[in-house]
């Protein structure tokens, strides 16, 4: 028997977003977004839902574009940072000490210092409630060759992303890896 | 300098998500899915994007109505066995030994044996491509007695949910506790 916990946001695990924009004067930003996925294969596509009183979101509206850079667990702190600060008066990247780079398919800045970042041209714009959700198609993903695997692809360990508890408030670390999608559930089958 | 990997969905962390639907006939069904995530705030929503060709995707554009179950990573066969098979010919609850409950807000079923269940009313449609997004307000959620914490609130550690690696296709467990939210950041501030 389940206790009724109300209507709320209590879905785990939620990811630890930073979505990059440049302004209306090509001031570039970073913010923390964690409500947001990937939501179409073909084409690869990315959303994130932003209020509209953030900066950022005048930034997505003019420019088109955005980018999703993937923080890892020892800039934790950054990322928390980006989450709580402004940047309609503040330079966060420089405050930060996170090395702009300007997309060169895409009018939105990246770090330098994220292992993997995805380059996003707005689709839709979907009005929710108090947030709205951006779809973003990923035009290209930019990878250190420290995260790239033997078989080319990222490796999530070394990514080491941060997880984000909606309900405790809290920054988690990945844990082991438990098993082989798309096929440890042959046994059921 | 980083490496250009191409158009593709790496995005870390990705969630795993059972979504219980009924069918016209009533059949109950869980499927995975790992394209999805909150999108809104107020009101409360959850987004989940799926192929046209499942089986689900006619029972949620049919009932306008689904629930997201979270498994916990000693679950983790089931959450990929709901993956690798289609409930069109299958009873997926009976097979994996999941007990089928009625939500009693919308139409949708759940599993008793997860631990945190939101049960959602569909609210948006969006076509994006070979994936659809839907949107849904969460009404209601259940959770088991043993996974709130003492301040009433979900415990992710006692959730112990299951994230997907989209570049390695492996299951991932929950790792350690790595700061506050909306806190940590101030140093940096």
């Amino acid at each position: 028997m389940k206790k009724s916990l109300g209507a709320k946001t209590f879905l785990y695990p939620t990811p630890v977003l930073l979505m990059g924009t440049y302004d209306g004067d090509n001031k570039p930003n970073l913010m923390t977004v964690a409500w947001g996925g990937i939501c179409c294969s073909v084409p690869p596509c990315v959303t994130v839902s932003l209020r509209k009183a953030t900066h950022s979101y005048g930034s997505i509206v003019s420019r088109k574009a955005f980018t999703i850079n993937i923080p890892s667990s020892d800039q934790v702190e950054i990322a928390d940072y980006f989450g709580i600060e402004s940047g309609r008066n503040t330079d966060k990247f420089k405050k930060a000490g996170i090395t702009e780079v300007k997309s060169d398919i895409v009018e939105a800045p990246y770090g330098e210092e994220f292992s993997i970042v995805l380059e996003c041209k707005l689709l839709h714009t979907i009005k929710i409630g108090l947030h709205t959700q951006f779809i973003g198609e990923i035009m290209d993903v930019k990878a250190s060759q420290s995260i790239i695997g033997k078989d080319g692809r990222p490796n999530l360990e070394k990514i080491d992303p941060i997880i984000y508890d909606t309900g405790g408030r809290n920054y988690f670390s990945i844990g082991k890896n438990i098993g082989k999608a798309f096929s440890i559930g042959k046994n059921t089958k």
